[in-house]
């Protein structure tokens, strides 16, 4: 089916998601909103996350979007439901993808969460993991400073390693018993390798990113919705902050600059749900 | 949802689907049935295999199953398409599932596929992958041997070993570029060892069993059909061949033995279908 998938994030985190949307769904065309005005969602309070979230979703209706992507972990934790419950078209969070990748994952059954205040605090995650699988050991961290870091495009370097080291401190004697991490936060795979690095190599880090494309492509092809078409090359992307931030991150994260980038304005009367 | 999902396979292949349902879905009640007497189905022409399914399908309908999980390529290949367009409860097959696994790993576009003539002759795993991404190399290759071989029991060993090789041969000239290979078949993961060291540890193995639970996880949640109360044990088994070589290979996959083992009758006139 040849309408686009929408992708939304408060910010560029979300757009490691497109991505790996564009690597594991080539054909598919993706339209993409940060929400990078109002950046970052971890810190705020929910009724603020869940209202900003809807002032993307509602834009993202107007352009006739197939599915809805919440490519944004404090999102997926305070509005994922919500919005399956109201939309009629597919929505897929970050959130339960991660889960279930890191369930496929351990060996020991001991996993670890990293993510932004919100998402820590909604426990949204542990709740994903034991809602499928009881007998976990789980350890959650609140990072708030990566990803103001990775807006600023701090993404590598010493100052990128002495923020990821003192922040990942209360993990460390745990190091050798969790198996698996939960890059709980889509901002955090433009970090990996130094996060990697820092707990090093025998902590498998699993990005929230990746496994949400590959549910993504797995629903469409269950609602027979996928695109059979051309591969897709004209995707378009629309920011609520400053293009010159939002290109330059995106270069390092596509190795390339994107077309069809445009500033918008979203914020909204609160809308009316049924 | 407190049902039970319904696993079929053509024998024990299946049993490698279950494994990692149970560890991936571990508050899940399991139904299996294994159509031993009549496999392999990889040789078979396309009614019988068709007939056979509907045939399993039929069964475990009556058990009152919340979900069918066609675990078995060949069937899949033949009947997938047919038993969603008939069936009110999801049906999750093999194929999509390990294509979609492969096309994620992959990083040079270059991807094995080995299977049973059925499923190789069938094309199903090249559709499913092109159906996604058209810009792949794909190399596949029927081991018919495989099957006989894993059903006998023999599952590691120096026979074990020239088989495989032997079966293989068309494939290694492509060892060094290949990076993903599809285990297209659910009986290869038991010789997976095996498959690795002839191919060498360059070649990642994609197992399609580990893969179709995983997908079985995010379509059940999806569909609001998890089952949140404790974790099971009471799996039910059924088989239409002899008890003793189906008890035997499931201790090689389980560890342990199975209660709750049955042998069944399912041959039927062919089944009315709307």
């Amino acid at each position: 089916m040849n309408k686009p998938i929408g992708v939304i994030d408060s910010g560029v985190g979300g757009l490691t998601v497109v991505h790996e949307l564009m690597r594991q769904l080539p054909k598919e065309k993706l339209i993409y909103l940060g929400d990078t005005l109002r950046c970052p969602y971890g810190p705020r309070p929910e009724h603020e996350v869940v209202q900003f979230t809807w002032d993307m979703v509602e834009f993202l209706l107007e352009k006739d979007v197939k599915m809805i992507v919440v490519a944004c972990n404090t999102a997926t934790a305070y509005t994922l439901k919500e919005l399956q419950d109201h939309l009629s078209i597919p929505v897929v969070g970050v959130i339960q993808p991660g889960a279930r990748a890191a369930i496929k994952n351990t060996k020991n059954n001991h996993v670890g969460i990293i993510g932004t205040e919100g998402t820590i605090r909604s426990n949204a995650y542990i709740e994903a993991l034991q809602y499928i699988k009881s007998d976990l050991d789980i350890n959650a961290l609140a990072c708030p400073l990566f990803v103001p870091m990775v807006e600023q495009g701090i993404l590598s370097g010493l100052q990128a390693e002495e923020i990821v080291k003192e922040s990942l401190q209360p993990l460390m004697r745990y190091k050798d018993d969790m198996d698996s991490l939960i890059l709980g936060c889509t901002h955090y795979p433009l970090i990996r390798e130094v996060i990697q690095k820092v707990l090093g190599p025998q902590v498998t880090l699993i990005s929230s990113s990746e496994e949400t494309a590959r549910e993504t492509s797995a629903i469409l092809e269950f609602h027979q919705l996928l695109n059979t078409g051309n591969e897709q090359t004209n995707h378009q992307f629309y920011t609520t902050g400053e293009l010159e931030i939002f290109t330059e991150i995106t270069k390092s994260i596509f190795n390339s600059s994107i077309d069809n980038l445009q500033a918008v304005t979203i914020e909204k009367a609160v809308i009316a749900r049924n």
